[in-house]
């Protein structure tokens, strides 16, 4: 039996879904049954029911966004820093194996590689510039799981979220049993308010910025993945190779006829920030080499955008 | 046995003192010893040497004040809310009973006592005013244990510091064995850079305010005296009975001849957050009635001021 943490948000029925399709058992279990943020109470709970597996996919994104976090910090701490604590915790006392739903959005910008150096550039916007400006012998490269966050309480500016993002990575540094699974924007076939693709249809005015994706089912599958092929424990960065660009998004959702508003950018990251964002935002390349190596592979990100678009399905 | 944690800092160092006066065995466990932040390493610890009680004197301040905190928001973060989390999962895991040293900076101002009513006022200044304005029949009260902090993360504007002081407090509120002791500006008669009379003598200017305050021994003391009584667990405001103002701390040095300096106050609160603080303060008063009827009593403040100032020892 696996225990689902989180299983009523966005990410958590995803994974509900993907267990339900596998017919594996599962306790979706609730916070209004047992209250798994108190260590007793999860202890208890993991030493009744003996699950195989833990999967911790609950955590505090703010809403409508990010800014909501800098106005909720007690509350965005313990979703995301003391509750991963706890359950790591627990799981160790219970000597039970585990994953957690973590985010790459500890990251700004990308690693500029050119002959005999690689550096990073904190600011995507500026990173893309330097790379064309060195010309073809230079390209993009993904921080890697070995790569210290660079957009943290420890590297600020930062947004409150992804400080507590990261501080929930560093609680689990001596985990035994631990897969730390980093999602990033996650998008797929369905329209809802917190996939990626519905946003970019949605937003009035859009900011240009290079991203890696994770494909939401396919980056469940692949954390199912680490467990079933027993990878080593540790940190994945789980999104779908390569990297995408706004713009491209927005080509591609063109080219797809699923949308045919006009799009509109902000001139500028200043001007978004200026006008619609509280808090900096994290737009980051991620490298997928990791996770890659251990045969577990997802879709090139282009590929996965055109795939959901062709299946678009509105809820309404 | 018992087993001290943060030994070697301020409030720590009182709490061996007192423990070697007392020939109580006890271990004062360094990081570089077994690192007490991991669950894992502090459980074996725990199981290995089976302590009849721990104490947790262990935390950020910043030095040399509560700003450097605004600065390391992970390590006032790991300090003051990750550690106590994971020092009451270990507790609770090897069912050790435990006291940890919480702050009574998570309050602000006082409350003001008029027929009828009670209300919370979170400026001191004003809150004297007040009660000054609403004559004999009002009176300032300290904040009880029962009172929800009101200079934390979900009662903003507070200092990080506080904030995770709080949280600090918040994680613990479901542990089964543990006592809460909220020390409130140590002072005692060894000149200390953390003492708050050798601060009230080296500033260069000086904040009025009234606030509660601690004896470091008799805090100490009262601490342990909580556990060999075995009064209930739970929260404890730890400080003198009574408040002081800075002007009174101020005529007590003058009149003990410890010395002889000329004091500057700040005009008001305003010009001393624009001139020499980037966050604010706490001054409050603080009720010590809960601790009072377990038969555990402090000096009354004004008292335990001039006590100290009578034994003044320069380290010098």
């Amino acid at each position: 039996m696996i225990l689902l943490l989180g299983a009523s948000g966005y990410i958590g029925e995803a994974f509900a879904k993907e267990l339900q399709l596998r017919k594996q058992a599962f306790i979706p279990l609730a916070r209004a049954q047992v209250d798994y943020t108190r260590f007793d109470s999860l202890l208890e709970f993991l030493r009744v029911n003996k699950p195989a597996f833990v999967v911790n996919a609950a955590g505090y994104t703010g809403k409508p966004n990010v800014d909501a976090c800098e106005l909720d910090q007690a509350g965005t701490l313990a979703g995301n820093t003391l509750l991963p604590q706890t359950i790591a915790h627990a799981c160790a006392a219970a000597n039970i194996p585990w994953g957690h739903v973590s985010s790459g959005c500890i990251f700004s910008g990308a690693k500029i590689s050119a002959p005999g150096t690689v550096r990073v550039e904190k600011d995507m916007t500026k990173a893309e510039l330097h790379a064309l400006a060195e010309g073809k012998s230079a390209a993009l490269l993904g921080f890697t799981e070995n790569d210290p966050p660079n957009f943290s309480f420890r590297d600020q500016p930062c947004s409150f979220y992804s400080g507590t993002k990261a501080l929930g990575e560093e609680v689990l540094a001596g985990a035994a049993q631990c897969y730390i699974w980093r999602l990033r924007i996650p998008f797929n076939e369905g329209e809802n308010p917190r996939n990626y693709l519905t946003k970019v249809m949605r937003y009035q005015r859009l900011l240009e910025a290079r991203n890696s994706l994770s494909q939401l089912d396919e980056f469940v599958r692949a954390c199912f993945a680490c467990w079933q092929k027993r990878v080593p424990f540790g940190i994945y960065n789980v999104t779908n190779p390569g990297s995408v660009t706004t713009r491209e998004i927005v080509e591609l959702i063109k080219q797809s006829g699923v949308s045919h508003k006009q799009f509109d950018f902000f001139s500028d990251e200043a001007e978004f920030m200026r006008v619609a964002a509280k808090t900096p935002r994290s737009n980051c390349v991620l490298d997928t080499t990791k996770l890659q190596q251990t045969g577990i592979v997802l879709t090139e990100i282009h590929d996965a955008v055109v795939k959901a678009l062709r299946r678009w399905k509105t809820t309404s």
